[in-house]
């Protein structure tokens, strides 16, 4: 069943190749198509395109839909082209020819537009939390081991004094400049396209301020050229910021995997959270951090395989955006176990204590020597000359006492700041309004 | 079940995300999994590691489990972890301790190195063969239509007259370079990593020339730690050559929906090949040239989703390596459905006649002119001022004739040359060979 | 010259291949690099480090060095590894060992993060600047030409009447969500990096928020381990921002392309802004909307080529992070110069009119009919039917009257209100208190 | 002055903006245009376009120029658009008018097209040589050092025994499936477009041929649609090899990294193949493996970069195409300069020795005692399971001799027959016809 047949037969491959994953992927879409059909019908009555008397009949219809898409009992059904077509067909079974109506005024084009923005929607908000859990964790750790020196790299190699106060603390507040891309796909997501229909608007009187509000939108994508066009766009960007989350978390998990080896040995999961080999009866592999590794590196690639669907393409619809929908929609179930198994690990993750009393650490205090002399007058230039000749001709032998004390160094790490740069940024996400608007329009 | 099993209890979260898709994605290499093991234990045999009377009965039942990889009732059962456990497993239910024999002297590591190139090399004959068929199609279309007219274009400005002949031509010769990657791809892929156990070798005597024999590779991947370092670059370089024909197909694709918009109105698809709009009456839309463009897209982006995730590892396994199966193994289907779709839709397309009547295409004869002025022996930039002169002045009358005689011009197309091209590239796979070696396992 | 020079010869070809781009790279960041060390002298005559009486002298002979790097004449000279070495020699040349003490309590790592987190700020102004100009070109000729029609498309297909009124509107509103990109990068980059010294802080008691004051960032990057390793995320994240303005840029470039070819003709270049061919005499070619395109497509890959780099890199300070100067400080120049040449062709190109009056745009109307009939009673599924019905027996002869009055449709295009969204992003950048900041430390 | 002056004057910002940086790029490409322009003329007198008497004329002014190209005196005037207006400008100014003959029968279009195949041709056997000197230098290591054992990771878990005899060789064979895929880039780029013109031939009578074999080319890219089409998608493959090889090296890079390390210390670069810092005495960073890692992953990065662009172009030239010479051009001499540091690097590194007896790495032997237990009757799942409970209880007392005599293995390391390989793959280059064809042209 297809929304546009008119009794021509589609050739069965042709048919079997453009559907494609859509009925897969439609799924992630359902609840979302059945809300956004609830505020569609809600304006077409009050602009006169729909009895006074059908709309709440509907509205109930629709509700017992969304109830089905919450409990898993949804399904697109076998011929059936598409979710929109599936909510058509439901409403048309149960109400006959008045289920037909609430197409009026709309295309496939703005239904879907408006259904991808209000699941991205949705699932920032998830990501926001996710985020926000790993956030908390990774500030816990920080404070809890502050005190515990590590050795600071530079090149791999050996450079100054660090701790796992650092460690932790600078994962942290990596996810706070993370809020911000992400701010930036929530602003340009929640958006309200609805009355786009094909691009090029409806000779309806619509009105979009109407669905905007009952939608709990910020703003609308107003010229509907525009709001046609956005798709790929915004899930571009909506990509960009996932791969920033990808880029802090995957590192973290680099790190993880580096710092677990025997080689570094800073690090140590429970053995419950590491997995073996089928011929070496010593491993004890960290599989946890490598998979959110490659995860969330295939993460990072996301905006170029969308970009590559997109280039080039001249404004209007077309197909090709279906594509897109197979690559970003499973996404961020894919990050937000990323992020939730990083914060697992990091939970329970041991610290090993007394790394820097192993003497192949020593150099790392070659900078603090430098800087007593320089302390008691000696120019910087002649200071590092004289402690690099000493190391070279092994006379180096440091006080290993480390005393860093401005801001968001070893001494001072500014938890409580961060903490605050946080809190401002997830001020700034209206999650409170557009749930408010979305209970209001089930109720 | 697992083959590492040393009686610790994984944690069930780390559990579900290591293993992941991995029991979905194993179907892909469930055959060649079996076909390695025959390979691998008729050489344990020859070196003393099997008993000589074992060898017949392990064989017979991995025969039985390969019949079942291919009439679709393979399956990895709930609970265990990936395709090498779930085989092993059966052995072991039918045979009982002897089943566990054929894990000796190799890891995991070189059982799925092997199966994905088994796998790899298995598609890359589909794909060549699909290759072949769009090829064919092409070049009858070219033949067929060698002397019908088109404008062709640069900066989609008409600049001079080109033919279908031509412009089906071209993509059939397109594929002919296309077959230089896949030859790379194949010959990469087509050297035996068994041995190779976890990427250090392995103390039992093995015997990696007879294993390369019964699985008809061409060659050894003889260093051990270049055999395992290969997993994940052979499988970049192998979607380097299938985004090579990604990059024709989709190309072509393209040229689809600009040559059917009623704005060039070139070509035209069937009814029963376009799709309708769910508001637009009158709509024939060609979604399968849109969904091929994008699938190829796709596709081309394949190689640096596979190198974000490679990209600055050391050497040595890592997980990650896990996560590449994803991208690559559903991707020889995609890519064979739009070849083929491809094929479907070049055969069945129709060719508009007598488009250079129309008088927008009157300037693509002013090479023509300056060429004739040229051959009476006016200097070329002078003829090339004339006719510049003539059509900013309106008095560009051209005569439509067009003479082109040249190898690869309209008028010779050379089509029996390119079809020798790609005649002498398909021989230089060693298909028979590789199907010989496996049907001689098989019996 | 090297700043670390402790009397062991480089070898010449390493020597060569690590410095690299870097002196030409340096120039970009020349006057950032002094402004950063007039900031941190500041901050170490406050805490000691610096005499009260050599502050003066320092900050007068680093305002000559700065005038230098703004009238073009500052050089690195040859045998000079980079930016800071040259100043800092420059200090010594002028005022011996006191110009070396503008080294202490930093390193080249947080001086070159500044370095470029100052030059990136600037350089996001200017681009906000540039999008600015285009996107009010876009809204004056939005209004020029609203009641001029052209055809709509999707899937390239005809599909509903449009105008030139939306088509440029619609360009001009996808520029509002590109400041969001825009936006957050600035965020990301307008924190403070300076005191990470080489990502593990400094001995010294630094006072990284009087330096932040100093120089108008709005926050720090607290964590000195963070500070660091936001090299190369902020570039990632920032080129991600870039390659959104591309998006809009580039997409406009290809329909520029598309609508000047003589099948669509619906914009027309001025002769003076096209470019010929060499042997095709009548050839006016588009060339500046190609260049516009293939330079923002190659802006949007600029994400992608960071990421490769910085994939799987473990934290700490790496040399592979000098590479991304040379992808990403060459770009911002790149875009602004395809916006201001997209600014000036926009506000030049011509529009043809009266361009439904063409019969093969007939079918543009399908949808008003069907809507027509709805409007009188018949329900949508059926108008649907029956017009589509009309087409396909050739008796579809509609009124070409457009009536869109809704939010953003032809008759309602909201510019003022897209302005306004415009309006209210552009204030989120603290532009001025940045300017003042520089001013004041100039002053 | 350019080849399509027709006496409009192209406005100012449009010449700057469309010229970009042409005139650096167009630098790379001069010999080729000289050699290409000898050829094409030679034929141009055969078929009857050129007088007999002006031939030798115009060759000998031709080897003049290309003598300027050689020896870098070559330059692309003040106002002049390309190499090619440069070329015929030269040929003008010292022949008067049988200067402008040289262009008749060809276009811009085409004449790049062959300068960017006859220079990417000879950058590749560039490239070809220098894989050929680091994989000669990599089997002598690996010889040199066959006895030296080092820890074999997986996971950057301690694995198994491995060795520098392995370490090394692996790289020498990764090369070898390197030269496959450069392999298919030469043969894709060795066939002759010349002919093709803008796309669409010619009316003059060319004889495609004999331009083939003057030039020494394998082949003909015979369709002109194909042969103008093949730019672009040339380029996308071409990057896919070098992005093969640049794969090898960044990962070795990636190991040398890693392994100079404190926390490895299996590998030591000398002191002057080291850079130090500008606050830490101490250090001696491996920035040449850093800074080949990270050119590498921009060289992998390549074939999206040109994929962003070509995406979804149809058919026939774009200006488009010029950015790809900005890619693709300069990135021969980086990736050539990355192989030769390598090569230098690799033939100086110092390799650490007894490495095993540090007993962190006790653990590696955990298979050879399963294995021993195997060789004794013990079913591999038992033995497996018995070490792994010594492990456990802290009783693992292992043998360390390792026993591994198959083909790859520590034993046994194929050097040989990996020569063997690489020598086979050189051989199928035709290197010396090409060569022997241009010393004729140039005779």
């Amino acid at each position: 069943m297809k929304l546009w047949d008119k009794g021509i037969k589609v050739n069965d491959r042709i048919e079997a190749f453009t559907v494609g994953k859509d009925r897969e992927m439609d799924l992630y879409l359902a609840p979302f198509d059945v809300l956004g059909t609830m505020a569609h019908i809600t304006m077409l009555q009050k602009v006169g395109l729909l009895a006074a008397d059908e709309l709440p009949v509907l509205l109930a219809e629709l509700k017992r839909i969304y109830a089905l898409t919450q409990d898993g009992s949804f399904v697109i059904e076998e011929g059936i082209e598409d979710v929109h077509s599936q909510v058509e067909l439901m409403l048309t079974r149960a109400l006959g020819d008045m289920g037909k109506k609430v197409h009026s005024g709309r295309s496939r084009n703005d239904q879907v537009l408006l259904d991808v923005k209000l699941f991205v929607r949705h699932k920032l908000k998830e990501v926001v939390e996710s985020v926000g859990a790993l956030f908390a964790v990774l500030q816990k750790q920080s404070e809890a081991h502050k005190n515990k020196l590590m050795p600071g790299y530079t090149h791999l190699q050996i450079a100054m004094p660090s701790s796992f106060g650092l460690w932790f603390g600078a994962y942290a507040e990596s996810l706070t400049d993370d809020m911000e891309m992400l701010l930036a796909a929530w602003n340009i997501t929640n958006q309200n396209p609805l009355g786009a229909a094909a691009g090029y608007g409806s000779s309806f009187p619509l009105d979009r301020t109407m669905t905007t509000n009952l939608l709990g939108f910020a703003d609308l994508n107003y010229n509907v050229v525009y709001a046609q066009m956005g798709r790929g766009k915004t899930e571009k960007n909506v990509a960009s910021a996932l791969a920033s989350v990808a880029y802090t978390v995957g590192k973290m998990a680099m790190d993880g995997c580096l710092y677990t080896s025997q080689n570094f040995n800073f690090l140590k999961l429970p053995d419950e959270l590491t997995t073996g080999s089928s011929i070496m009866p010593h491993k004890k592999n960290p599989d946890v951090f490598e998979l959110i590794r490659a995860k969330c590196n295939r993460i990072q690639a996301l905006p170029q395989e969308i970009g590559q669907i997109t280039a080039n393409l001249p404004m209007g619809y077309f197909r090709d955006l279906q594509i897109i929908k197979e690559i970003l929609l499973p996404a961020f179930d894919e990050l937000i176990s990323c992020i939730d198994l990083a914060t697992f690990a990091i939970d329970n993750i041991k610290v090993m204590e007394n790394l820097l009393d192993d003497d192949k650490y020593l150099y790392l205090f070659s900078v603090e020597e430098v800087n007593k002399l320089v302390l008691n007058g000696v120019p910087f230039r002649d200071a590092y000359k004289q402690v690099g000749g000493d190391i070279e001709q092994g006379m180096f032998n440091p006080d290993k006492q480390v005393n860093h004390t401005h801001e968001g160094s070893i001494g001072n790490l500014c938890t409580a700041q961060i903490a605050q740069k946080m809190e401002r940024l997830s001020h700034r996400f209206d999650f409170e309004k557009v749930d408010n608007a979305i209970l209001k329009l089930l109720s």
